[in-house]
């Protein structure tokens, strides 16, 4: 069992008192698990419409082709056999090279973390939830909205840590922009490995941080290299450059690390309407012609390799450009990104993202939405889980409360209904009666404790209560929480001979400048 | 084309100028249509499971029977073949008494509203959205909170006849005491006549209400009182007193009504931990029986009545005993009771409800979550759409707005998703090439005014500039957004001869001295 298993998930969710004078924990809530679909992903267009867009999308990758900036990655796609042309960036990829290709990625693969406890299955109908990732400010209602810093990425990476609904870390939930960019990756791939101990996804941004990542990620997990070829530890997102664009450092980094058997997940940014068609249809062909030349490559680099098929095409508003999220039309395209996902049989990503600027019924809603979208559109792996406000540009610590509420009232609506005798209550039915109540018999009492979820914000008092306290609305109450959960933070176990590696592989990469930053 | 249509949805959803100077139309949105669900309803648990909640019912309702307080109610049962005994309230079914009585319920009807335009099917995969029904007060961010009252009740029903989305003005959406409780039924049912020309939902509250009400709604529909036993123009909700009794009220109008050939909602009140036992399948179990013995009541009074079977198992806070609302587990009970419903082939009906006090991010999002569970466990009917707040203590202006709002985006996310060659756009793509913009496409400029749904509420600037703006939260956009609504209303047409028809009638009764009110 994980730390945060025995220092919080183990005293049970509800945090009454199990014995006569423990105080109740901070944190109250679920063991770490696995969470599971326990139905099948909605299909929201029909099976000839999901190959409409596959035929679209093959015609596109053999007609139109994509810019592929990388010279040593065109070189592998032409020894391939794509169509690539002397001194021309344009690659055209023959629809049988992208369906063999894509043919040999896996359906499902384990992202290992340094404590396998918190070891993720990605696949099937596998859902793992991750921390936020890549916000350039962070906020909080005490302080306002700051840049990112080193004292905040840390506070979230804690926070990502003790909850356990939060499977992976993910990315820099704030990117601390007061640590010097030759040297913050070195920084922050540290904090993931000591502040947690959970799985996270390391940035593709040139050769030398991908390279320096994967090293602490072995020494972390302990391994030789050799075994890490076998073992996926770590990820990194692929952005395509929509439309069809494939850049220098994104490709750097499938290089190394589909080369290492790490997964990357490829993830097309397509706003419809602005870097994509303004048809749903549209954008979503060109998502996945983008995504399938991105999962073709990886097995072209090394057939098998581990992949995730990202969605993140969404509408713009049409008045001013603005990136919309958790809309009808991000719903529609999580649900089509799924059923195309699934037709390749490989995992899939998606995001739990909204426009707000606060954490007002527009980030409720707006998150909702995408958690809806997500869930029954079949994603594999749920990046941005808590915290993400104003399209992606601030990480705060209320909404990263209200986020894991939704994500724990989501995985409690995803548990199994057992119908056992016990469960159907027959004779609990009959021993009250008519017009009788259920509070006082021996069904309810053995049970009231663990029947329900205890959601973290919601305020069910009556109306009268609830204004004579003031009448607190749910950002008060999260902006008290994180202040109280943050305070119970406890830093998970590492070995003494691992720490001391890795703080000597930091120092010495420091002292040779970190990476270039001429990126 | 309806009244509301030629006024409002037929000048486009986006509410931009199409000719050289209209002005904008105060609400943009869809015409009025019956919404449709485009995939399966979700099938949260196995068939065998949900066999097990049927049998268990079944085993309920003849073993332990229910209380009929009805003396008449339980003459005809008795006569249908049901075991009563003299002197007992108690009644106790037969599995096939029960199996063939529902069997003869029919599986979809037609509610006719008085502008034909406005009927709407129930059944199958057809959604139905209704106003907010029966709070005792209404609130808005300027007056506060108070008792509901006859210009609030009007103004609701004013706003719901505006709003497409709203397809039935559902039941009295406030409560009005400020009229005597002897003719606030003619009152009432005379402001949905000619405030809205929408279908609607009248009270099961004695047998003179119930005649009054069909009198009144046939003197709206031009029927003569045969023609009406054949076409439902109204509904009652008839709700159980959980657990396992029928009171006298309610079966006067399910003899009344389903007698008349007007359909009737049959929705027990089964909180789990309270009136109901403290496990999902043990409150759905109770639901079932009590909604099984309610259902083929009906088709004892007359098979192939229209009937429906409303599910409104939820929660309590098992330390205050407060009901809970758009919470895991009465999603769960959503998704059974769609199962369970399509098992009996019986119309189905569930709500958009809410425990917050107040519009902040706790009612938006336990207001998606029942939407989430509303819409893919198959409901039919969505009882209380707009304006629920408070646990159904109140109805609320704003939440009103955002509640239209959830429920566009909804229907905006059911609309089929075309993949035409148009829609595909592979020309567009080409045309644009790597790293282009389409914003400037003619695929773009053809389309992009009805491209993407325009929220109400949701405020899409970037945080400097919704800073400036003064931080606005979506409360206080949809304060302003019902006010300006409101002012923009006009009255449907209704034919002078049935309006001094309907006139007349209330008259008399008033005269008469309306209904006796020792219910």
């Amino acid at each position: 069992m994980s730390t945060d298993q025995l220092s919080q998930g183990a005293r049970g969710r509800r945090g009454r008192r199990r014995d006569g004078g423990a105080p109740a924990p901070a944190i109250v809530q679920r063991p770490f698990t696995q969470l599971k679909r326990p139905y099948p992903a909605v299909e929201l267009i029909s099976d000839d419409q999901v190959e409409h867009i596959h035929q679209a999308s093959l015609k596109l990758l053999s007609e139109t082709g994509l810019d592929v900036l990388h010279d040593d990655a065109r070189g592998l796609m032409k020894k391939a056999g794509a169509d690539v042309r002397d001194g021309d960036v344009r690659v055209r990829f023959d629809p049988d090279l992208i369906n063999e290709a894509v043919a040999t990625a896996p359906a499902e693969f384990t992202l290992h973390a340094r404590n396998p406890q918190h070891n993720v299955v990605m696949g099937g109908n596998n859902i793992v939830f991750n921390m936020m990732a890549s916000a350039p400010n962070c906020s909080d209602t005490d302080r306002g909205r700051r840049s990112g810093n080193q004292e905040d990425y840390r506070n979230f990476l804690r926070l990502a840590q003790m909850h356990n609904v939060l499977n992976v870390t993910g990315g820099y939930p704030v990117e601390p922009v007061d640590i010097h960019a030759s040297v913050r990756h070195l920084d922050c791939i540290q904090d993931y490995i000591t502040l947690t101990d959970k799985a996270y996804c390391i940035y593709s941004l040139g050769e030398e941080r991908v390279s320096d990542a994967i090293e602490m990620t072995r020494i972390a997990h302990g391994l030789s290299h050799d075994q890490m070829r076998d073992q996926a530890c770590m990820f990194s997102i692929i952005n395509t450059n929509s439309p069809l664009q494939l850049d220098i450092p994104m490709m750097q980094g499938v290089m190394a690390l589909s080369e290492m058997g790490q997964p990357v997940v490829i993830t097309p940014f397509t706003l419809a309407g602005a870097m994509a068609p303004v048809t749903i249809a549209g954008a979503v062909t060109l998502q996945n012609a983008e995504a399938l030349a991105g999962v073709a490559f990886t097995q072209m680099v090394r057939p098998g390799a581990p992949v995730m098929y990202g969605g993140f095409t969404s509408n713009v508003d049409m008045k001013t450009g603005s990136p919309a999220f958790g809309t009808p039309e991000y719903m529609k395209a999580q649900h089509i990104g799924g059923q195309l996902a699934r037709r390749y049989g490989i995992p899939y990503r998606s995001s739990n993202v909204c426009a707000a600027n606060t954490v007002d019924s527009q980030a409720a809603y707006e998150a909702v939405f995408s958690l809806w979208g997500a869930i029954n559109g079949g994603a594999n792996m749920l990046m941005h889980g808590a915290g993400w406000l104003e399209g992606g540009l601030c990480c705060s610590y209320e909404k990263v409360i209200l986020d894991i509420d939704l994500l724990q009232m989501i995985a409690e609506f995803l548990q199994p209904v057992p119908t056992s005798v016990d469960d159907l209550a027959l004779e609990a039915i009959n021993e009250v009666g008519p017009a009788g109540h259920f509070f006082g018999t021996e069904h309810t009492q053995a049970r009231y404790r663990d029947a329900f979820y205890s959601p973290i914000l919601s305020d069910w008092r009556n109306f009268e209560t609830w204004q004579e306290a003031g009448s607190p609305i749910a950002i008060e109450r999260a902006n008290a929480e994180w202040k109280k959960r943050l305070a119970s933070y406890e830093a998970p176990a590492l070995d003494p001979a691992i720490r001391g590696e890795l703080d000597a592989f930091v120092t010495k990469r420091k002292a040779e400048g970190g990476a270039a930053t001429d990126f």
